[in-house]
């Protein structure tokens, strides 16, 4: 694509001048717009000058409301940033509802520079695969994004003065290599072409040109926005038959002895993980899910009280509060996964959206049907990327969850965990057990199967949940 | 403090296993009406193990409600961290109202480091004095701090397993350096023992012991913050007598090709010193205040025009949102704050304290006027760090106001600008004044002075906070 472009595209004198007040005013009111109308927008500049880029750039952000953007330059990732899988450090700036994210150099270039250590064509292939997935995603979700790339010819040239102090850094030297990158370059932007996110590549040999043509272009896209507003695609879902639940049979009930002498010896076996998973920089995802009252925060404390605190976390999942719902349903969880080495445990997770925001109707059928492909999509970037996911769904009767109830009620010290909530969801048992049996039938993948654990007796609940855990991680980190 | 402890003090046998269900079952019953208080809570661990540091804490965190604490293991500073002064870091740590805060290591083991590094005196001087004053102002807001020391003499030990695999590290190895750092933490302990923030040495060679101190000392000081609860102190306020603004020259109005032609020399003069800026590392705060239609946005809008996006960003200030506003007030302006090198330009700022919120009765006189010692405080800080400060006071006339405010009206371009809020604070104009008046008088210091800009003609109000910046800089940055 970039190979036969006319880089020599230049303006009339005076165009410039003529042409950028109206185009400022008219950024500014379609930045206002997109608040109104709460659409999401990204921004992403690539191309082989970064001097060029920084400027051409600012001309963007000077009409735009400081209020509603935010800017980040891509370097190479922080140490921070590389304890997470490639894509994190974008999933987690993608842009609130009616924001716009502005990304000067962005997920390609930093594909494009693993391409060049890694051995190009292999890393490649994965990452516009992923690449293309996350875009998807979001323009699922009603993200507009624009992709522009700002194009010029190698020419020997003198440092500018901000590049001689180094504020402007040039990482990547794609300008110095540019003949070994244009494959890698060309190759990652026709792969990326979609319907939902073009590239537009920009003549930008002439300074003004390239401005005008950044502006027009961010314009117009923009509006289309507008005009497209609320038809978010359904991602290509298609019916299955599914299977339910298998009843899984019942443990046998422990005595007192039994339970505190297993206990003990599967969590001294945890802490043993725990230590691996640092050895080996795995990290570790552990879903909890389970109707109200079936034992899954009493799992998770049994699980963390042996644990160092120092590389487990506890991630709980209440209704999302006002930052986390106006963005992307998967963000708040990708702030939540574990670093390299360490434990993530999610009291309820990912899952509520095909669970109680399908049930109680908080999100359109169309949304939650896609979200099971998202899920998938999800969890196998996350397994891909070296993590261990397990899955345990708490499986307990209605009988026993009425006598759960009926104690929480009972007893002053549990009384704070029972609300009219719970009364409610249970009134919707067998809407539950639909988007239950469902969702087990769809998110169950050879890379992330569903564990359930039958929960109607607390304490052996406890140890097969443990067990489950050291199983796989034994067998995961090569311990068996 | 610590050397004439008896370290020995141990358990009876039982009382452990005796004490432990209900202190858990108060401590968690505790964390919920700290919730409903909207109490936040600092918990900070030091010592001398690790190893037994996590192992202490974690009992403490394990009847806590995961979704109401964050856990953070301090170690050495990242280099995200390195970029912005030693408490930063933990500032932007700082609960939310009815949340808690535990650190595993603080900004006692942060501070004793540098010490060791730098030469004792001087850095603990400096440090204590900006220790106290962090946690003054913490407590003062209504946070409760709780100071524990676990104590242990050094001894010859084997390292455990999570020490040898790296899990646990002793980045400080103080353990082994004891005797050295023995008078540091002696020192650090004694001048940070304050009536609003005291400290708890724990005798930790019984494991058990400490667990059980440190869990009964969380408890009772919960408790006492349960009981003082709403008692903010005043800070220390006393009376001032206090100047009015001085009225400044009126600047001739210019020429239009004046305007450019100057617009455009001191452009570039900014230009150059965001690249010296960086060069010498030094972080630079614009602070822009002013009365409805000063002409802030238009006076940012034209110093950002010449820079480079990669190390600017404009930090606009509106009403808080959710959690900005559970937070300390100043919370929000430790996350714009520029890192090293770089430029933070606040479109109103921290000021509001002392402004719309005293005007419009959004924070009681106590506590805004408490405000003038906390902005002095922070802004020194800031200063002490390096960073260049530089405020200014746009000023107008009530009838330049008026005749700004018809021109939004009758401008179908500007009419977003205005809203009712606009026109509600013109009718408590002398309200304004007064609290400007007070605000110019208490917090116009030597390390950070007000600068007024008369800001009736537009364009020259551009070009003279255009020429305080350049002049500010180039003599803190040695180019005059």
């Amino acid at each position: 694509m970039l190979q036969n472009l006319d880089l020599n595209k230049k303006l009339k004198k005076g165009e410039f001048t003529k042409q950028l007040p109206d185009l400022r005013t008219q950024l500014g009111e379609l930045q206002r717009k997109l608040r109104r109308a709460q659409i999401p927008v990204i921004i992403l500049f690539e191309g082989w000058e970064p001097a060029l880029m920084s400027k051409v750039i600012n001309q963007l952000l000077v009409p735009l409301d400081p209020r509603g953007f935010d800017y980040y330059n891509i370097g190479p990732s922080s140490p921070e940033e590389s304890k997470h899988s490639f894509l994190w450090r974008f999933w987690v700036k993608t842009p609130a509802k009616g924001r716009i994210t502005i990304f000067d150099r962005s997920w390609y270039s930093s594909s494009a520079a693993r391409s060049m250590d890694a051995g190009m064509d292999t890393v490649i292939v994965k990452d516009v695969k992923e690449i293309n997935t996350f875009e998807r995603q979001l323009a699922d979700s009603g993200v507009m994004i624009i992709k522009l790339f700002l194009h010029v010819q190698d020419e020997d040239r003198t440092p500018t003065d901000e590049e001689v102090c180094g504020l402007v850094k040039d990482d990547l030297e794609l300008i110095k290599r540019q003949k070994q990158y244009i494959p890698i370059i060309d190759k990652m932007i026709t792969a990326t072409e979609t319907p939902l996110a073009p590239w537009t590549i920009v003549e930008s040999a002439d300074e003004e040109f390239a401005i005008l043509k950044v502006l027009k272009t961010v314009a117009s896209r923009m509006e289309s926005a507008l005009e497209t507003n609320g038809t978010a695609s359904d991602g290509g879902y298609c019916k299955l038959e599914y299977p339910t639940i298998q009843s899984t049979p019942a443990y046998p009930k422990l005595n007192s002895d039994t339970y505190h002498t297993k206990l003990e010896k599967y969590q001294q076996k945890l802490k043993k993980v725990q230590m691996e998973l640092y050895r080996q920089r795995r990290p570790l995802v552990l879903v909890f899910e389970g109707r109200d009252a079936a034992g899954k925060g009493g799992n998770i404390l049994r699980i963390t009280q042996s644990l160092n605190p120092r590389t487990y976390q506890v991630v709980p999942t209440g209704a999302p509060n006002d930052v986390e719902i106006s963005h992307h349903y998967l963000w708040r969880f990708y702030l939540g996964l574990p670093e390299k080495g360490h434990i993530s445990i999610f009291d309820r997770s990912w899952y509520g959206r095909v669970l109680v925001e399908r049930v109680d109707n908080i999100t359109p059928e169309q949304d939650w049907r896609r979200a099971y492909r998202e899920i998938n999509e999800f969890e196998k970037a996350m397994v891909d990327d070296n993590a261990i996911l397990i899955k345990m769904w708490l499986e307990i009767t209605k009988e026993e969850q009425l006598q759960r109830f009926i104690e929480r009620v009972d007893n002053p010290l549990k009384n704070w965990k029972i609300s009219n909530d719970d009364w409610r969801a249970r009134e919707k048992w067998d809407e539950y057990t639909a988007a239950i049996d469902e969702m087990i039938a769809r998110t169950s993948q050879p890379y992330a199967p569903w564990y359930i654990v039958d929960s109607n007796d607390k304490q052996s609940a406890r140890l097969q949940s443990q067990k489950i855990i050291i199983d796989v991680t034994e067998k995961e980190l090569g311990l068996k």
